[in-house]
């Protein structure tokens, strides 16, 4: 099934609405992420070496900001082109890195399910079971390309 | 940190609450779970057998019971023994099939969340940081005795 302009307009519009306070959604997002799953913070090597709270890691907000953006740019790639494209050294490099701390399927279900409900929590007012799918499939077309590599 | 009578209370106090409903609340317990791991409906045998949806399958309604019973009943025996009993046949089963269904520690900390939303948002009344430690506690030594076996 392609991906529809519609569905992209829907990501990019949503992006629109949340970018100013991105990095606020992106780190709630990776909060959630252990709230659900407390043991995650292990898999983090730049956390195990910090004494900062979770919320003040410079790096989990760059890692979180990351995967945010890269699944913006994944609806908009998957609707212009058909495909995802951020060069295949880099997602051999992002294979490499999920293999090394030990990320399984199971972690990105539940970083999806985290993703989906930072979303719908920012912006209610334009959460919809189309917005939910688009960005859904978004992040599983990137995941696919991570996993491919791993 | 020996579990205390007030956390026993609170545990059986929710359970009252909630008992006359708890079809409905185990089930939404494990729908939740499936929310957030949409895989995690291959781990059950008898979802695969089955073309009744989710929440119509008897057996999946069974086994949402048995693990909310379960905190329950391990609550009130953390208060008044100080460990958790039912066999250690019991334990040996239960461990031997989570290991057979490939359930690994991600599983049993995002049932853990799931438990406790559910509660939550049963109860939202007599919610409170206590409430959530004294479930999760008893969680936590319910999980531990079967992952001893396993």
């Amino acid at each position: 099934m392609a991906y529809s302009k519609a569905q992209g307009t829907l990501v990019i519009n949503a992006w629109n609405e949340m970018k100013d306070d991105a990095a606020t959604f992106a780190l709630k997002f990776f909060l959630r992420l252990f709230e659900i799953i407390p043991s995650a913070t292990k898999r983090f090597s730049f956390l195990h070496d910090s004494s900062l709270p979770l919320e003040k890691n410079p790096k989990l907000k760059a890692h979180a900001m990351s995967v945010f953006v890269m699944t913006c740019e994944a609806a908009t790639q998957l609707w212009k082109t058909g495909k995802i494209s951020v060069g295949n050294t880099t997602f051999a490099k992002l294979a490499a890195a999920h293999v090394k701390a030990g990320i399984t399927d199971v972690h990105f279900e539940v970083l999806k399910f985290a993703l989906l409900e930072t979303i719908k929590e920012a912006i209610p007012y334009m959460w919809s079971p189309e917005m939910k799918e688009a960005w859904s499939e978004a992040y599983d077309h990137l995941v696919a390309a991570i996993k491919s590599e791993m």
